[in-house]
């Protein structure tokens, strides 16, 4: 039986979150009992929700427990296996958490995925053709609901979820503006991503500089928007919106450690009768399988170009989730295993 | 040709409108041209959106004009025609303004609409079977799309649209809460409109208190909210929403001054995936015929009784409607004109 590292959730943070609220263990992977399948993690995926899942409060999801190993999606290889469902060697993606290895039951539909490696990355099940793409997907196709023509806005625009939204924006015909940090994510989000601008917030860092970026790269106003981030962004953005507009509540970034992040003006709501939206992906299973059809065929035809943040080892995965949080990633944030 | 009494938009407001804003004038109504009407106002509604157009900002509405005459609902009778279309005697509602007679072209579709008084007086046609009534139909059956069993609150509670409001809630089966200012508009939501409760917001006059109130009369949480006044309402009701609640923005009378009226908890709409919806009832007109229908049969019925405020003449109109701002108004604020 393989040694298995594993990063627990060891404390909860006071307002930011920091590299001792982890722990790094090693134990032993267990004996498999029947239909159960040990997984090899390659990849273990960092995303912003998981900010969220630390607080002990009452949010979408229960909150991480304290001592227990990280939450957290993995796509990874079959090493073992007593269920007639997965053979040895095949490619998975799942929950395993923050760990080298899981134990998963086989017999449990939704737990563990098959993946085809042969055009898409394995790597890719975790952003542009996993969780992050489909919601960019839903966000996009069911909440803002766009019309050909339409500027759509979208934050966070180099990251996993904002790359996949550029793509699908642009192949529903739409004028689509990215927000990032920084020149280079900037840069990529036009030359690779098929962006039709992208403003780097860190050149406007307030909410009249931003609005003024914001007018310049959509004259025409702003029909729709993906929210990432919350706080000024939101805004800013909120302010070049057009009689019904639709905004897509997918991330609040800046509020996960724990100050207060009102919305300046939600009588904007009212004015341009915009609809707000929240919404968490896994809550809408049903939408997967089409959207991850789309996602694929976009990364199959070189439209989607999505990019990795790879960290290496699981004693990194600390480090590299609080980088994620400060936008210090660039693309999807990931940490490989092997 | 009659005197015409009008009151005119003279000058904006700064910060909180001011009976200064508005100012009299006595004109004479013009010779009638060619399918004209004129049309004699019995009453002049007040409505808080009015607030909105006194300001020369961006809104859903045209600013008012200066020097014009403040544009408004009425219902009245024709005393006079050149068209086919519409007799003496006529009973009608229009948009004739704050002034005691108005012109109408009455070949316009739309402009001019005979009422029947003889179930309905000709008063309700400006309140529970008139726009109001419709706003409350529109919020309540298109956006929040109540279920069977569910708990909705609403503001201003006690006023034409919240009254409405609670009547159409209760025919769906619905518990419905009311916020409301004052121990008698709170007694009236109980017991003459049918709410299962009503909260006086001026016993709880914070975010703290007043989700307190709502936790003991929602024990259920909050699915739906119809949202009038803005401010710490809405964000008291927004920390005691379900997951999946749906909020009908209609008004945000607390912010018309100017005043910013940030939004304390956005994230709650992530946390909760809610929806919030901005709209004007006047974008919707295709569903009027089938609110309004519902509306006059449940006042027929005895299910919604409004109440009315009514001030006399047009020169009590600037403090009517200023009192109206401040909630000292108890049910739809109208002016007899006759």
């Amino acid at each position: 039986m393989p040694t298995n590292k594993q990063q627990l959730l060891d404390n909860r943070p006071e307002g930011e979150a920091v590299a001792g609220n982890f722990r790094l263990v090693t134990t032993q992977t267990p004996e498999l009992g029947d239909g159960q399948v040990l997984v090899r993690h390659h990849y273990l995926s960092l995303d912003p929700y998981m900010r969220g899942r630390m607080n002990d409060a009452k949010s979408y999801a229960q909150p991480q427990a304290l001592g227990q190993v990280m939450q957290g999606g993995t796509a990874g290889e079959v090493v073992e296996s007593r269920s007639p469902r997965f053979a040895v060697g095949d490619k998975v993606v799942g929950l395993g958490g923050w760990q080298e290895y899981s134990v998963v039951d086989g017999s449990q539909p939704g737990l563990l995925r098959k993946v085809d490696t042969t055009h898409v990355p394995l790597s890719y099940y975790l952003g542009a053709v996993g969780m992050p793409g489909v919601t960019a997907w839903y966000g996009l196709t069911k909440i803002i609901a766009p019309k050909k023509g339409e500027t759509l806005v979208v934050s966070a625009a180099s990251g996993a979820v904002g790359s996949a939204f550029g793509a699908l924006a642009r192949a529903r015909g739409c004028r689509v503006v990215g927000i990032a940090g920084g020149p280079d994510k900037c840069r990529y989000a036009v030359k690779e991503l098929g962006f039709d601008a992208c403003i780097d917030y860190r050149q406007h860092p307030d909410v009249g500089s931003l609005g003024e970026a914001l007018k310049d790269t959509c004259p025409a106003g702003v029909d729709g928007h993906f929210e990432n981030v919350g706080g000024y962004i939101l805004d800013a953005v909120m302010l070049r919106t057009n009689a019904f507009a639709r905004i897509a509540l997918c991330g609040m970034i800046a509020g996960y450690d724990g100050q207060p992040l009102p919305m300046a003006h939600p009588v904007l709501i009212l004015a341009n009768r915009m609809k707000i939206e929240g919404f968490i992906v896994s809550e809408h299973m049903d939408v997967w399988p089409e959207a991850l059809q789309e996602l694929a065929a976009l990364v199959a035809a070189g439209k989607l170009r999505p990019r990795e943040s790879i960290a290496q080892g699981i004693e990194s995965a600390p480090a590299a989730f609080l980088g994620l949080l400060k936008g210090r990633n660039f693309g999807k944030q990931l940490v490989k295993l092997i």
